[in-house]
């Protein structure tokens, strides 16, 4: 990874993907590429609901529905890599990753839109950490698609956590031991035993 | 309207925009700008939930996911007019159009997907037609804008209109039937007397 500008996206995570779950992965690309074409869609459904909600913070409304935008893109990415590898897209159970990171969410505002913000820059992260763990075991088609995508999930990450940072009303120690608290709770997602294998998955039983 | 291409459009409604509504519209370009902003946002979300349901359907999945983009590419195009003429962006309830037109769609498939595409061209085709309308009567950037989107409206209405027709299993009959329920439904709402003035209220009470 003799690329500079994803360094902050590894220094911001506080583990890297499991040697084993790379491992499950190049065995079940099918599973990954269903699962990611997911994770592309909900990501856009995410950054929408953000929309519907904040409707007067205008810089939010514009970053949000181009991000969708891009990652609407992104899954039209992925339906043609499925095509070119003969792969059908079936229903697939989301894992647990979000749904667990969803539960550090505050339940009232402002803290809420901060939450989800810095919710959306540690997926992204995540997500952009996989995506070069990836290209260094893949070849072909589907080493040239996570190649693509690694840089705007870079950029996403960026700026959720600039968002992020902008609404936060209290100290920064305070911002600090929030996105912590979110790190943390990624670290132990991906690095603990899962049942089901995911992009988002730990380590696979 | 010396614009052969678009004739389609206004053929295919069966009833005008009452030029009632299209005078509360220019006093009220507020509520219209907000309501419009709302459903280019409502549209992109119609198209990625089909994404969720019909994962089976590679080129559905391919057309919602590109329709999206271009709804949310016309919200942005939406904010920045509301931008430039100093329009607050509130939360604004939905007008009665969309829901009474739901009441239409089957509960069961395979007639489901079918009723929702030709919901979608119904709607994409009365929002093509009141921006024709509405371009008539306004200038400056709204004119401008309402210019712009007409012509993706009007592609979008052939789009959701031709998939219907492919996943449609039973006879032509049957299917021009259908469309013609949706169509009725669209003129009797779009018609009568309105408590609310909205992008696709009908006439305001």
């Amino acid at each position: 990874m003799a690329r500079p500008e994803l360094q902050p996206v590894l220094d911001f995570l506080l583990v890297p993907t499991p040697q084993a779950w790379l491992e499950v992965a190049t065995d079940r690309l099918d599973v990954l590429l269903i699962d990611h074409a997911n994770c592309e869609k909900k990501a856009a459904s995410t950054a929408l609901a953000l929309t519907y909600r904040y409707v007067g913070e205008t810089e939010l409304l514009h970053q949000m529905s181009r991000l969708a935008r891009e990652e609407l893109r992104h899954f039209e990415q992925v339906l043609d890599v499925m095509a070119q590898h003969e792969v059908t897209y079936q229903q697939l159970s989301s894992s647990r990753y979000a749904g667990e990171l969803h539960k550090l969410v505050a339940k009232v505002e402002p803290e809420r839109l901060v939450d989800q913000l810095v919710l959306g820059a540690v997926v992204e992260a995540r997500s952009c950490e996989r995506f070069i763990r990836l290209c260094e075991v893949l070849s072909g088609e589907m080493q040239a698609l996570y190649q693509q995508l690694v840089n705007s999930e870079a950029r996403h990450f960026q700026s959720y956590l600039e968002l992020a940072r902008t609404k936060w009303e209290g100290t920064q120690q305070a911002f600090d031991d929030k996105v912590q608290q979110f790190l943390e709770a990624d670290a132990q997602l991906v690095t603990s035993p899962d049942p089901q294998f995911r992009f988002h998955s730990g380590v696979p039983g």
